[in-house]
């Protein structure tokens, strides 16, 4: 953990004050940071500011208290959203922390054809077990904007009537291992606008789900002829989006 | 598996012929893949060509008998080559297929000061272990050119006796956070070139490490203010470079 972070209610809205940790964060700042008392670790606020918080003292419960100071701004919310066909479980489960660490805004997970109908009846999907994973991809990344993450069993329903309200004015970008353009053309030199990336499941979009993502303004954009995992492709598509409206790429 | 992958003993260096297949790879055509007698599939030979086999018969035992023509040139080999801080052996686990996936030529793994010296004790590093997972990585990229790995445990000696003859000319780039420069500056529009790509252990270079690859010629190159995984660095790293190199983002 690259900073420590702390839920709205534990703070209560103070800029400044003192709290208690236990549990995983406590063992952290204990085992891995290996902090005694005097010791400044950087904090932040879930969706709220950035600071840093000084060790206190140490229970021998493992108890650590912290006074701290949260006068730094969070960072620029991500500018990148993501529309994810479900991929299976396993995957997913390995995808939330690098999500969160890498920067969407939103997440959208949808069903497609090529979709298993019961990827949907998991655990994976409760908040409840994903939360705490945005939260590690976050204390990872230092930052505090939790992505929201939204769940729509209808791709059509999705695309035709949530997706103008859920995204907002963006660019539209469809990853498709067949497009001739990069994603850096695809997203266009649009250096000051968010970019939406929409990325189909292991055996790709259907020709229905492609003509809808098309004809619904999203710009199919390639990575060259090797076909990566939903995984591996996630993470490499949202660094190269990321590295595109950070003006790394301008449009060719 | 978008390619099965038959190693070069199986074939003998026939362009064409029959073989067998059982174990894995047979129960993935039959079970994943559906295949009958008379579907054709694609496949390749680790580091040479590749082509189609039809289904010829599937015995009762669940082999495989194949008919094959290699008649396709292999891919293109990577022009990026990876030197990476060893990172902890379930990191390294996960990262060999996705390596392989992305495509790298060669896998220096090397020591570091913030590198655990037991991690150098582990099956990860064994070929029985790793070779199988780079071969899942090229099956599912479509790729036959099997990454050249070799570990090395004295980083200096790498650096400075090894490394040119391992790596030959190169751009060289050392993953910095704290760099201004992007990946695609630091590659710096030479889309000739190889690139070779560092990557420090998850505490970073230290100094003296900083300072030798930077004597050595290695351009410091960040993505950003978000600190990332190992894992996740290497796969969004590649992605930048690969792009790079592709022409998708000239020099700035």
């Amino acid at each position: 953990m690259n900073l420590i972070l702390f839920e709205a209610a534990e703070t209560q809205e103070h800029r400044s004050g003192e709290l208690s940790l236990s549990g995983t964060r406590a063992k952290h700042l204990l085992t891995v940071l290996k902090l005694a008392p005097g010791d400044d670790v950087r904090v932040g606020v879930v969706d709220g500011p950035r600071g840093v918080a000084t060790v206190r003292s140490i229970a021998a419960d493992g108890t650590v208290r912290l006074e701290y100071a949260l006068d730094e701004r969070a960072p620029p919310a991500p500018r990148v959203d993501l529309l994810l066909a479900l991929p299976r479980p396993k995957v997913m489960r390995r995808l939330w922390a690098q999500l969160a660490a890498l920067g969407v805004g939103r997440i959208m997970l949808t069903n497609a054809a090529r979709v298993e109908r019961n990827y949907f009846d998991t655990h994976v999907l409760s908040p409840s077990r994903y939360r705490p994973l945005l939260i590690e991809g976050l204390q990872q990344a230092r930052d505090t904007h939790l992505p929201l993450v939204t769940i729509h069993r209808q791709l059509k329903v999705l695309i035709e009537d949530d997706l103008d309200a859920l995204a907002g004015p963006a660019t539209r970008v469809v990853a498709d291992p067949a497009a001739a353009a990069t994603v850096a053309a695809a997203v266009g030199g649009r250096t000051d606008a968010r970019v939406l990336l929409a990325i189909g499941p292991e055996g790709g979009w259907n020709g229905f789900e492609t003509r809808l993502l098309v004809s619904s303004g999203f710009r199919p954009a390639g990575m060259g002829p090797r076909t990566l995992r939903t995984d591996t492709a996630c993470v490499a598509l949202l660094a190269l989006v990321h590295a595109a409206i950070a003006h790394e790429c301008p449009e060719k």
